[in-house]
């Protein structure tokens, strides 16, 4: 038993794929978004623009974040000290719940560490808690639900693409007693495209499931309020669990469901992932409660994001970049390589001080790679036109326009 | 199929066993640890002495971690904006690793948004690419552990709490070209007992088994930079992968494995819960870093904590309080029963403003709940002294000394 054989093995069946991943190294420059420092290569850091980044609407550097994180930090210090039943349910934990609560028109809600820690937790609980669950997942959910799904031991039926004709044959199958869980993505963040939200509600009454949505790309980008798709599309009250982050749009770290009361309590009382752990550090929950209350209120900085991803598309389609279908805020240019992809990257990043990164397997499908641009209300647009000349630039050197 | 009546079953179930657990909502005073502010019941806050504290050396409110914070704050904002991949990758994040790594003497270290995520996620990811692992794992391990043996679908083999003679047992009983991983903890936080360590590496080696060592309550409390207890015994040599968390001792937030490059660079590509997860906060990494450095010159806390645990346990011992063997900073008071703990825990608050919670099941076996002590090197002899006049008056009051 060679170990150290079979770790190299899995290291090179990485480079061989042209999937192996290199982390650039940067530091965003507060109150010059989307400016970044990258510690890439020689000669110290480089002035780069970033265009990949999740912080879709600049909050991690808004001044009302910055100066609640900074009294936090000043009143009661840096970490919470204990999980949530052992001296870590802050003032400041219990506010945000509230808060999130009543983004999402629900009873309660409950933090986590982080959105993927949330969607793992909460439904390897859920479904364990009901016996005999079977789970129906839409083929591009994303890989934090699929851990959750899979640690939850249920059966699984995976629907096609925000397909409801096949969600319907799936659940017309089974039995009628047996529970049942739909679980998906308002904003699929690699395509960005949006689910039928309503329909599946539909089938979840006419069926008798539980609905489960992420809706991490659409809190704060989303509704009047920020409420994500489900506000927007007047559809919150018929979903039993929605799912966020405070990491995008809301620009700093964790995650959380909201839902009824029972619900919540009981997640709260028997997940592992919520329970035994350190809760989320004070700081940041300050930080993010003055994100979440200042996008209830304004909505200056989604319709700005909103006209530069619609601005972006028009750039890139105009140029006759292969700018994929996209009906939200998000701008992915297809590929189609991993190789390719990263080359792209690494040229924009060297040559033009432009950082995106490639996407690829296991975050899309093989033979998808992309370049994925999450334009924010800051990017100008003489920012935009740069970009796509260089991109055009690199397309025409790399021979791309006929392969694609 | 009735979901709220499974849901009512489950919450339900969690009363009539008196394990119903109420978060207490407390606020800690930056600058006055251990004190705190209690949101429990009428009038507002009051004020409270908090004794269960994983912030075991009040390095949360160092001014050192407090203005590197800070500084990070105004420097980068208030969240990474991304995964390590996309965007995330801080020059916070690479040196805090590079100094993780140093610390426990290995050449590379990995960062995860909790402790519990990077149990979960090293544990289940190297044993699922490692072909038919069986994983031995001690009878108390953490559920953040079991959680991620659980996850990684492998066979697990249960040993006796610390017993290497059982261990070996169940060594000896597999195939020699098995690949074997032992996984447990150098410091039980519940029981305050250690692990042999180079007891357990011993028989690793016997039986070329990969060793897995949770240094979370150690890491920053034991050896001379904060090693830990495998830095103590100088045994971490000898450890493959040592894993430890941010949010105690260090006082932040998050959680790290180190181990050799390979290994890293293998958890790094292939662990879901590493990949698809927005990266710690800078400000929080930038907070670690300081405490990290400052720990790893100055043995003052540590020393004074250590002091005062033993201080605890005199005075405990000395009013035939029943605390429990512990040989390190832990100071458990056993109960024995869920609703008693609860009640002692209950006065302790109201009349008394002495913060400690009740260890119940499932932190703890059943029969064997407690409540458990963590004086910070900031307790006072005066408060050690009024403490115990609290628990004699209520032990006595209960009549639990002959119930125990
Ligand atoms: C759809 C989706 N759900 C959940 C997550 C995880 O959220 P977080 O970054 O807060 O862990 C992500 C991305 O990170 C995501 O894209
Ligand atoms: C032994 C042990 N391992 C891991 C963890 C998880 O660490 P974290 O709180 O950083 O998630 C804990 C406690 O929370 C623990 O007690």
């Amino acid at each position: 038993m060679n170990y150290n054989q079979i770790f190299d093995q899995a290291i090179d069946r990485l480079h061989s794929e042209g999937r192996y991943r290199v982390f650039i190294e940067i530091m965003r420059n507060k109150g010059a978004y989307p400016n970044a420092r990258c510690f890439h290569g020689h000669n110290g850091p480089k002035p780069i623009t970033v265009w990949c980044s999740n912080d879709y609407l600049a909050m991690g550097q808004h001044p009302k974040v910055i100066s609640a994180m900074e009294d936090a930090l000043h009143d009661v210090g840096a970490g919470s000290g204990g999980t949530r039943n052992i001296g870590g349910n802050t003032h400041f934990h219990v506010q945000l719940e509230n808060e999130l609560a009543d983004l999402h028109g629900k009873e309660g809600a409950l933090l986590f560490t982080s959105g993927y820690v949330s969607n793992d937790a909460t439904l390897s609980t859920l479904a364990k808690l009901l016996p005999g669950c079977v789970i129906f997942s839409d083929s591009l959910n994303h890989a934090s639900m699929i851990a959750g799904i899979r640690n939850s031991g249920c059966e699984k039926r995976v629907f096609n693409h925000n397909d409801v004709v096949h969600l319907e044959q799936l659940l017309a199958a089974e039995d009628p007693e047996t529970p049942k869980l739909i679980a998906f993505e308002s904003v699929y963040s690699m395509d960005g495209d949006i689910a039928p939200i309503h329909a599946i509600c539909d089938l979840a009454e006419k069926y008798n499931a539980l609905t489960y949505i992420d809706e991490v790309h659409a809190v704060g980008m989303y509704g009047k309020r920020g409420g994500g798709i489900s506000e927007r599309d007047e559809a919150a009250h018929r979903i039993d669990i929605i799912e966020g982050t405070l990491g995008k749009a809301f620009g700093v770290m964790g995650g959380y469901v909201a839902a009824d009361r029972k619900i919540i309590d009981v997640i709260r009382s028997y997940a592992p992932g919520f329970i035994f752990t350190t809760s989320l550090s004070p700081v940041l929950v300050a930080g993010v409660l003055a994100s979440v209350r200042h996008l209830k209120e304004s909505s200056v900085e989604r319709d700005a994001q909103h006209a530069n991803a619609a601005a972006l598309k028009k750039h890139f389609r105009d140029a006759g970049l292969p700018v994929m279908e996209s009906t939200t805020h998000i701008v992915p240019l297809m590929v189609g390589d991993p190789v390719r992809a990263k080359r792209i990257s690494d040229i924009l990043l060297a040559e033009y001080g432009v950082y995106v990164q490639p996407i690829n397997f296991p975050t899309v499908p093989r033979g998808t790679e992309r370049l994925r641009f999450t334009p924010g209300p800051a990017h100008t647009n003489e920012m935009m036109t740069e970009l796509t000349k260089a991109l055009v630039e690199i397309w025409d050197r790399l021979d791309l326009r006929q392969a694609a």
